[in-house]
């Protein structure tokens, strides 16, 4: 029996959204217009006290209240199962939800505490969601592919569906950390809004006219609602920071090896030139440090074969917080304004703007960074994604025979193209490598230009040219590329909202690319008005320790 | 004007020779039938009392005696240019000579030395010896092809050709090291063997009716007849442990990301499945320890962007001497005997018991190790090196017209071959992944095996079926791919000699495969006789602190 692409996309909406307690089902959704921000005080009005209370809790606060006893990990689920209804209701956000199962979880940890009057690990009754790329037993994995419903990864009575656990569900599980949802994606991953022919479109909360961001835009969306304090996305070319950036929260891209990726769902498997890696977002920079810290706490080179054993490197952070606490100590920072193609939209500039200001204010030092051959370098990255043709993709799309989202098609046409051979990829790694070396000696000769004798610590950077782009915005990609193409280490800092009464392009602006043009004429004051606007710390290769400190740092310096 | 490529190797062979000082030519050559074996007494006839001591101290006692004032670097280093100047003339080891430059900088070592009353770093007037795929400012690079005589990898009127130096080398005059010749490898580097159109065939100085080994042949030879204290190699299936094994030494076998390989001649640049690692053979493994910790003071993750941060890590030595020297504490080893298609020949099977009885009688515990999947994770990794079909390869003989070794057409032709499209190379990528984290689920589970609770220390196992092997006769890889496929950490370990006494097969031996037929047949007990038999030791992914430590235990336990 064929069953048609939109019969099972349907089945599986509808079984989402009735997964949701008719408890906490919203009566009438308010569009956009009835509702642009259904943050705050909106949400709050479904919401009990201890809820609010809860959910607007971050997650180490949640971590401390569970630990000292004073909520138990069963409140603090179902809080957040709530939470996260309304937040799938409103915006689209949820793949997947396991609330009984968590709750039976939670149940258990509670247990566990009342008998060893200890917690089981720093997580210890924290709920995390997860994009929709982990595999966690009874709960099926679609990726946004119709083709998937059903299957494991789209393969048929595959053994492992249903029952399968990638590696850092279970690193999760042993630190005690609570799951009960999956996160929305874009259908094949590779774009910068959340959009599949399963959910629909992810809206951003903060702004229900502009995009949530991609791909992990279904954990931007729901933790920027408040519906998860905590949780883990993945990042080939940007897909943790934009939806981090767009919904004001914290997120780190690490590099890859330091966070266990082991079998997870992804695109193009294989393709090892520019690997996705798995990396934490949160409403607070600590909270990102937490599970960044708690996961290497798990020593998860001994059972991820692409981990490096790096243990947590306490030193490192310390060195951050000694010189920021210091009267003598000093920071520099380089700051990347525009790529010089697209110009970032008068929120982003700003944001910039008071980003330096903050910084050479608290008595650091602030210097241009010229980012050698950042385009090209980009090129070789980009390439990277369609090294097969698109061959990985389109053959998910076929396995349904649904339609491909214009976000998708842009990247992959609506075909697979001709593959590139061994040798076109060897030569294009090759300029790669040589690509990250001029710019570490770059980084280095900056050594001359602090004043310090040292080189720059970071890099400020916008993490895209909108605050939060508009459905099929989502266009320019430079932003966030060049730090995966050279496998560097980045932390998004929210910094403010765009306010439709200063954020404005001067009079008379013309545009510098026929990109830059798009991005111009997609402004609009007045939609954009609200949207949290973000920059990117940007550190070289496994600085966690010390850009999640940074980035704490100059959070704190922006009263964040 | 076209050149044939019989009149540039012969100009190329005749020039090495030529650079060798008249005064230290030997005149008359023997076979190998009147001089089977070139190292000790033979060559100390050609040495003076001095020299001889010298070149018959390791790296770390040159390094001591130089850092105290009694021995000038210069008097080092002429010892040293003598000795390897036999060498080459007994082995065909070398493919470049720079005596002149190396005595300057040795002289200028003295005079800083004179003057600031310390060594410029740990490597101050050591001298080092490099594989012919190091760039040196002044020296050719040609990696043994004709085509590259003149050139710059291949390229004509390349404005690096005479001026670029690699990363490693710049680290190296900054430790205080001294440069004084490149060392032969098999063209394309991709053999057990090491033979060009160049400088013909190297030979074993203990038997000169073996090969030294391969790929970094020279080095084995070289470094074998103390021609150098301290060499530096390169491993993508086996090329730094082979000529090690072969030649008595210690060699390590890194894993990819710690040692600094940027700029760097190479095959097949660009493949990024398997890589290619670079790493030191010394006499001693305590020099081979000197090397790795010295070029981790330089910070190499700084100068070459595939190299991870990782300092040298002092405790995870200090842990291996600190049971090693308790009454109570207790290594576990596995040991891999034979890896069921070619066993080991008697020699080798000898030592690897040599090797476990040592262990076994110092109180600490071997049991078998169940390599998992290892033929199938074996093939994976050996598809990495066909990806191109060989095009780079054939590219390189093509711009000579040369005829291809032996040695490499039996793994790559006499003419491409179709290349692997993007799709191939992705599915071999995570077939490879899937072994590695099989293998590491193996490993893991031997901590129920062991009795500690701990997991095995580090395995056991040959480097190859053959003591050494006989000129094409080296064809089984096996046993030090798989290391290669892992991205394990390896050190050779030397163990005993071959003695055609009591290395005998069983009478009435039958061979388990064709393979190991084709090494039955191949043993001569006479031939074979006095050659050195080596083992390895594998430890997991950047283990490099622990294994040297391991290596050099045990060494001592066999009164290495």
């Amino acid at each position: 029996m064929v069953t048609d692409w939109k019969s099972l996309a349907t089945a599986k909406r509808e079984a989402i959204l009735q997964s949701i307690p008719p408890k906490w089902r919203i009566a009438k959704i308010p569009t956009a217009e009835e509702q642009k921000d259904v943050t705050g005080a909106y949400a709050q009005e479904f919401l009990s006290q201890k809820e609010i209370e809860i959910t607007e809790t971050d997650a180490v606060g949640i971590a401390e209240k569970v630990a000292a006893g004073q909520w138990s990990a069963v409140d603090v689920t179902e809080a957040f199962c709530h939470r996260a209804s309304l937040a799938h209701q409103l915006l689209n956000c949820l793949h997947e939800t396991f609330f009984d199962a968590a709750l039976a979880d939670a149940k258990a940890l509670d247990a566990y505490y009342a008998e060893h009057k200890k917690t089981k690990g720093p997580l210890h009754g924290v709920p995390v969601s997860l994009k929709d790329q982990f595999h966690v037993k009874n709960v099926e994995t679609t990726m946004g592919y119709v083709g998937w419903i059903g299957t494991f990864e789209g393969k048929k009575e595959d053994p492992r569906q249903g029952t399968y656990e990638s590696e850092l569900v279970r690193e999760l599980r042993e630190l005690g950390a609570v799951l009960y949802c999956k996160t929305s994606v874009p259908h094949t991953l590779m774009a910068g809004e959340t959009v599949n022919n399963i959910i629909g479109y992810t809206w951003n909360p903060k702004d229900r006219f502009l995009c949530s961001g991609g791909s992990s835009g279904g954990e931007g969306a729901l933790i920027g609602f408040r519906g998860s304090p905590l949780g883990l996305g993945t990042d080939i070319g940007g897909s943790i920071r934009i939806p981090a950036g767009f919904n004001g929260l914290f997120g780190i891209r690490p590099s890859a090896g330091r966070l266990p990726y082991e079998g997870m769902a992804n695109s193009m498997d294989g393709q090892n030139s520019v690997l996705s890696v798995v990396g934490p977002l949160a409403t607070t920079a600590r909270s990102v440090k937490l599970m960044v810290q708690s996961l290497l706490s798990q020593s998860p080179w001994l059972y991820d074969p692409l981990v490096v054993e790096m243990p947590w490197r306490q030193e490192q952070e310390d060195d951050v917080w000694n010189t920021a606490n210091s009267a003598l100590g000093e920071f520099t920072f380089g700051v990347l304004k525009t790529d010089g193609v697209v110009n970032p939209q008068p929120p982003v500039a700003r944001a910039v703007q008071m980003v330096v200001k903050a910084i050479e204010k608290a008595g650091h030092k602030v210097i241009p960074w010229e980012s050698p051959d950042h385009h090209a370098g980009i090129t070789t990255t980009l390439k990277t994604w369609t090294f097969d043709g698109g061959k990985d993709v389109h053959d998910a799309f076929a396995l349904s025979g649904e339609p491909i989202a214009e976000q998708i098609s842009m990247s992959y046409g609506n075909a697979p193209t001709d593959q590139k051979t061994a040798s076109d990829i060897a030569a294009n790694n090759v300029a790669q490598r040589q690509w990250k070396k001029k710019y570490l000696d770059a980084w280095n000769s900056t050594a001359s230009a602090t004043g310090t004798g040292n080189p720059i610590d970071a890099i400020i950077c916008p993490l895209a040219p909108y605050p939060a782009a508009r459905p099929k915005g989502y266009r320019w990609y430079a932003y966030t590329v060049w730090v995966n193409g050279l496998d560097y280490t980045s932390v998004v800092v929210p910094v403010t909202n765009a306010d439709k009464n200063i954020d404005k392009y001067e009079p008379g602006y013309t545009p510098v690319s026929d990109h830059d043009k798009t991005a111009f004429e997609d402004y609009d004051a007045e939609i954009y008005d609200g949207a949290h606007v973000s920059v990117q710390l940007v550190g070289r290769r496994f600085q966690e320790e010390k850009m999640l400190a940074l980035a704490e740092y100059v959070g704190q310096l922006l009263g964040k």
